[in-house]
């Protein structure tokens, strides 16, 4: 007998990356999940934002998937492994995954005012970049972006 | 009797730097330190690099003393604190400040490679910066300078 494994498709990713965005939104957090994936197609680490509830501005969800997974591999980087996140990452996050190797970035919504891959300072495309990942932007872009509008109505209602 | 306190001086808070970027030396890190004060004068936090050590490679100095001093105090933004710093922070750090709205930033030797705030994106010159700290660069760059050097001229003899 042959042993056959499913590989998990990309969708399947941003499928949890959406999931961590709503609970996030539950909680009260700005509604940003991201999900990281192995070499292998398997889950490597999930979070939602928590800044609000960690009281620490830098608890964005791409920064605990990816300190969570490189903590794991003791401190192997990333380059083998895809980020997905629900929201384009900002400059903080954008840097943080030079400096982590990540492979691969797979971001739902464009973000103009907070931005940092293809908006205001285009970290990647700095001269000086060490590491530049393969980005791949606005998959789901519709559904991502719908999350955090319906957010902010919430907050402004 | 009038009660008094006697302040500490801003040099004080990069003799802990400098202190904190020595001790990494001898843990095998890039030495690197930080020291973030509060606005009565007092340590609120002190780190140095541990990248290596903790397999995170967000684990700069910079990020541990912004998050350990937000997390203390609940949240609650660095507007009033100044962030002492052995070496010019890189882009996700500076980016990070902005997040954590640290105050100020006090630096040691300039990173013409690396750096993030007066070399590279400059991030705090970004049009859609939303919060630019007072920047005091060059403090002690020699000394700050000589510690890198001499680190790096050990790895490689």
């Amino acid at each position: 007998m042959r042993m056959t494994r499913s590989r998990p498709l990309p969708g399947h990713f941003m499928d949890i990356a959406m999931e961590e965005a709503r609970a996030a939104a539950r909680r009260g957090e700005v509604p940003v999940g991201a999900a990281l994936s192995g070499p292998d197609g398997l889950l490597l680490a999930r979070a939602g934002n928590r800044v609000e509830e960690w009281g620490d501005p830098s608890a964005h969800a791409e920064m605990q998937v990816m300190r969570t997974a490189s903590v794991q591999r003791g401190g192997l980087r990333l380059a083998d492994c895809t980020m997905y996140v629900t929201l384009e990452p900002c400059p903080m996050c954008a840097a943080a995954a030079t400096h982590f190797r990540v492979g691969r970035i797979v971001f739902g919504a464009y973000d103009p005012k907070g931005g940092g891959v293809e908006h205001g300072p285009r970290l990647f495309a700095q001269p000086r970049c060490l590491h530049r990942p393969e980005i791949v932007g606005g998959v789901r872009e519709r559904e991502a972006g719908r999350l955090l509008r319906e957010f902010f109505q919430r907050l402004r209602a």
